[in-house]
């Protein structure tokens, strides 16, 4: 898909659609002002007014309570308006056309779409089709990105681990399936991660997908070898019906995260997961609680990552609202500048 | 029904039921308050705080994401806090009444009900019963009436043709059945149109429907010709299934407006739809996105007339906010003033 | 249950899960502090900036337009950011813990969790594995509690009869299931009433339910003579199928609420329900609009207890809050002191 379209003219992030494409600086530059916002949740008033008079509309297709929470949650924080449209229940089914109902939510002087959908390529197609002014966070297309949550694991990553120059990762599960993994691992490459397994059954590998510059591992005791990240991915137990799995006991036995297997990282190696859990499936619990996960971190981190997004993205706004939006996101990396990460 | 329930004891308005037995004056005056919310759709804040504190509850027992998100945009952007309330699987499925879920709501100081229903003069039968400071929207009940539907429309045609005085005016499809061509019918027969005609198959068209001031006619040709603007209105498919259209394919022959139907009509005529479109069936794709069609500018002009209804019920309100309303009625109509459609 | 959860180590009110364990003395602090609320509903501007920047979960896992309406009017006439989730429909049915859901949520940095849940204890459980800074309210948990319902009621006794201690009090309908029922007497026996007496067939009495220091009555005869409260319950429909009630018909013949049964009562007796109310079932719709019913009243009482117990646990947050919230409380505190119920 072609990624120059999230930029604009000016070379500024326009939407964010997935991390294919994206520059080690662009990342950086939206971890850096995802720090800014850390401090946002821990104020008494977790609010700053850089949407106010925004409208964000959280456009699900496909069902996601926690993903369009978190996106609630950080427009909010931003003090923008926020409209949550199940589209699935919506207008679709009167026979309305996907396109049609876009053009219906820009014409309402919409700012922002977060658009998660069940076909890879959607938030891309919206994207080509909405003005100038309109700008789309992609929040899961099909098996393609799902960019703020490969994002948010970076900056857990970044802040438990510091320089990716000196980390080995392994991520661990679906590959074959995964919008998760396909954005962690074009984060994880453009930032020059020093080296990069994927960890699944045969059956769950992507063919060639050594090109990607991935290191494909069919056994644990590989792929967790001294590694200082285990990114762990949600197996969807559809997946059990067909052909990919044998049963849930012996994709547990064989892949599922125990402190046995994690003993073979290394000794302060961190965990991931993008959730919700499966325990007892792809990760155990007491993997899962246990000193050595930052999952809850990584929710805490996801809404300052979309609060960082969204500001990002709507400062760079052409046209009319040139006069007042560099103010506004110069304001964003102001607040960057004073509260840097040591 | 009973029109004068729309208006207090001054002759304000105080609910929005119906455009029959608006006068020309009132509509006017919503349209021009309409004019002046125009601007804030594209301010860079898109926020007034005409109806901050107040509470506006979208009461839908009919299911319609579109509509509701369309007043639920007007209402934030008029700083109230909203409710919404899909009715249909709420308290009147544990056996309340529709009185008693009304009343309950007007009990929490609840100042505004938008309210959705299948069975006409569900709006009026509300009105009738709530307190003084209450307000009502019918945002479409049954087959008899969608006022701000009607209204935006009105603004639309002000807009691009000007004078109603001068204009012919189609309206095309299932007159029979539709609330929202009702709406129009009375509107533009109270703005004093030079001519209006309802187009539709003889089984969709309401006996004696003359008596409404309209000319009805069973044939495209003879309804389009020489017209300044074309309402088109959209077909429910469950129509097919009765004995009113014998089908698809053939009721777009006849009715279906195509370039070649609309060549008919004055050479700058303009389209309307009330969306969602069944493109293929009452209007083809060339004209719904060619250059006659105001179909688009329509939703935009939607948002600022419901802000404006809004405004000018809240503001009308009796009792207990005597000292402070006509403060905020007042500071509506000079917005209007200053800012005077050319 | 453990009620010493509900209070932090100064004593002060933490989550509201229960009545039962709570002091005369906070009580009445909650009803003190919804008084100084019920004007914000008649100001022209319903809105105070308490909670502004805090964000508000309402977690419903079992069904309740009306109640969760209730709390998301109050939580954002206080000015808070507001989350719906119905998680019956959520991540749950994606196989996650309900703990993995709590701990999410508490991990975007949200405030306070308004939890229904249909199994009695959920709240409870909730509160035990929250970190300090995350409040919960009760709202509704099985056949336990539904603390805030039981408070309004208190409110609207105190309101329209006065001193608890020279007020005998019948509570109506089906003592053994109701949660409404369990928190009503917990709050009148705290509140020194001078008779409280249960009224139900014996099917739907509790056993040994004299040791709550209640009189248990199987006929309205022995139950309303000369009370001067009635505190009528709904009746589950769903109770018809067991054998606890022969039908709708001998039951409204037998409990009912009429006209004739209620002149048993005190002259100047009032009717509380707590809604929805199943009109000819439990209650003839002769009482439910007649003068001695105040049950619309109970709604409106049900924000401003609601904005109360919010305000008061959210202001009596330790740790980083420590420095505002005392303020926070204060303020609530001395809006009390200026508007005295008189």
């Amino acid at each position: 898909m072609n990624q120059g379209l999230q930029f604009d003219d000016t070379g500024r992030l326009r939407h964010l659609l997935t991390i294919e494409g994206l520059s080690r600086q662009t990342i950086l530059e939206i971890l850096d002002t995802a720090e800014s916002f850390i401090s946002v949740g821990q104020r008494e008033i977790k609010k700053i007014p850089l949407l106010r008079g925004k409208t964000v509309v959280n456009l699900f297709f496909e069902f996601s309570t926690r993903t369009r929470t978190t996106f609630e949650i950080a427009a909010k924080r931003l003090s923008a308006d926020v409209i949550n449209l199940s589209v699935g229940t919506s207008s679709t089914a009167k026979g309305e056309t996907l396109l049609d109902t876009i053009r219906n939510l820009e014409a309402m002087h919409t700012d922002l779409f977060v658009v998660r959908h069940g076909e890879s390529g959607a938030a891309h197609m919206i994207a080509r089709h909405v003005p100038p002014h309109v700008r789309i966070i992609n929040a899961g297309d099909g098996r393609h990105a799902h960019p703020t949550q490969g994002l948010l694991d970076m900056f857990t990553i970044r802040r438990h681990k510091g320089d990716f120059g000196k980390l080995k990762v392994a991520i661990v599960g679906d590959i074959l399936h995964s919008r998760v993994a396909r954005s962690q691992i074009h984060a994880l490459k453009a930032l020059g991660v020093d080296e990069l397994r994927v960890v699944a059954p045969k059956t769950l590998l992507p063919t060639a997908v050594e090109k990607l510059g991935v290191i494909p591992c069919s056994r644990m005791e590989d792929g967790l070898d001294g590694v200082d990240v285990v990114m762990m991915l949600r197996l969807q137990r559809e997946r059990m019906q067909g052909a990919h799995i044998p049963s849930e006991h012996e994709y547990f036995n064989l892949f599922g995260l125990t402190p046995v297997k994690l003993a073979l990282a290394a000794k302060d190696a961190i965990v991931l997961h993008p959730g919700p859990m499966n325990r007892g499936l792809e990760i155990d619990s007491a993997v899962a609680d246990g000193p050595q996960s930052v999952i809850l971190p990584q929710v805490t981190y996801g809404i300052a990552v979309r609060m960082a997004v969204m500001a990002l993205i709507m400062g760079g706004s052409p046209g009319r609202r040139e006069e007042t939006h560099p103010v506004a996101a110069s304001r964003a990396r102001a607040v960057v500048t004073t509260r840097k990460r040591k």
